[in-house]
């Protein structure tokens, strides 16, 4: 087996999500990194993988990446993990980093990426795709991502009114990320729209404290979950929309 | 066991990119359910499943899906196979229904579904994610999706002009999904705004004739692939362009 670093997707939480090729990789590999930030998201990756690994067998690796200091020291602390990924490759060990989630998709593992490619071209880069919180969230929700001609829009947190009403009017689904900060005005403007019966809020798909909300009423003025998302789904001819 | 049916996503092609939950149902059910629509499909979707079912335990179907012919005809055949799925549920079984890439997004089992949720209330319905061509094409490829505040938008292959030359302006990523049929239009307004190298075009990811190609002017007058997508991903500050 080649030496080399192997980005796993392993899918929103529930370790059943995983893909058979991750949950391999996983078993094999000579290294398992786990990316620190957010607590929650360390827990859930935790979780997921911990009866695949063997700490008898496998070194179990955890690197921290800082999300509040200022970018010099983001970017330092980056350089640093990506460096510690680096030498255990050249060194001859397969390595597995994971991300909640899919490492292509708003992850951690995008910044070690960047680096990674631009100052050790030696290492070779494997990337496994995961089950994206967004399609766990359709599916918990029974809600329809897209069919036939739709159009779908994703999007961060942040808040720019005028966008973000240009693409409600624009697509047949808007997915909005980590809407927890700015979730009132959004709930405003889709009053505005006339959707605030077509949205579905999700919080922790796939664990024990997942939650799904149609009443999106309920939730203004409220301190929302950290890891939820929005889907706002008009409704098709072919059928389809929120419940 | 609750007779149920439950869609399964078997992702993209590449029978390790089946999730441990969606292998272990299809596993374990009364009836395998395979969609006939477009011919490559349905070969791609039974060689995902082939190894894990047992004709001389479980029941294979395949339920015709046609896509050419007139809309009450489409009609009429979805209600038929909705009826077999719901009669056999009735009857006690436990049905899988397996769609390429992820139940919820541009997939043959939304029709299924509107007609279920609508005729058949008392159907029970399970929904279980799979991983999405477009993220086996990124990681193929190699291409972020997204990372930090960008924003993504995925749309289907008609082409207006007006509305993607909007979208390729305001979307950090765009997807276009089924590109074949409008490549060479698609490529005309890449050049005039600028973007001609800022695509990657996908074919048949997790096959054996998956193809990757960043040399999009190599594709032009070309006869392309009916299995394809193209990500068309802007340099962000972070890094993470196309290569």
């Amino acid at each position: 087996m080649t030496a080399r670093l192997i980005a796993v997707g392993v899918g929103p939480g529930d370790p059943e999500l995983l893909t058979l090729k991750g949950a391999r990789l996983i078993r094999e590999a000579d290294v398992v990194v786990t990316p620190i930030g957010d607590r929650s998201e360390t827990s859930i990756a935790h979780g997921i993988i911990q009866d695949l690994v063997d700490p008898a067998r496998q070194q179990l690796l955890t690197q921290v990446y800082p999300m509040k200091k200022d970018p010099a020291e983001m970017e330092a602390s980056w350089q640093a993990s990506a460096r510690e990924v680096a030498e255990l490759v050249r060194a001859g060990k397969t390595v597995v980093f994971i991300t909640i989630g899919d490492p292509l998709l708003y992850s951690t593992f995008l910044y070690l990426y960047r680096i990674l490619r631009a100052d050790y071209p030696d290492v070779v880069i494997e990337l496994v795709p995961g089950i994206s919180s967004i399609f766990a969230a359709a599916a918990a929700a029974g809600v329809p991502l897209g069919l036939a001609a739709d159009r779908i829009a994703v999007l961060p947190a942040t808040f720019e009114e005028e966008k973000l009403r240009q693409t409600l009017l624009d697509f047949d689904t808007v997915v909005l990320m980590k809407v927890h900060r700015v979730f009132d005005r959004v709930y405003a403007l889709l009053l505005e729209l006339g959707l605030e019966h077509q949205g579905v809020w999700v919080r922790r798909v796939g664990s024990r404290e997942e939650e799904v909300v149609t009443d999106l009423a309920s939730l203004v003025g409220k301190k929302l979950d950290y890891l939820s998302l929005l889907i706002v789904r008009k409704q098709s001819e072919a059928g389809g929309g929120v419940r």
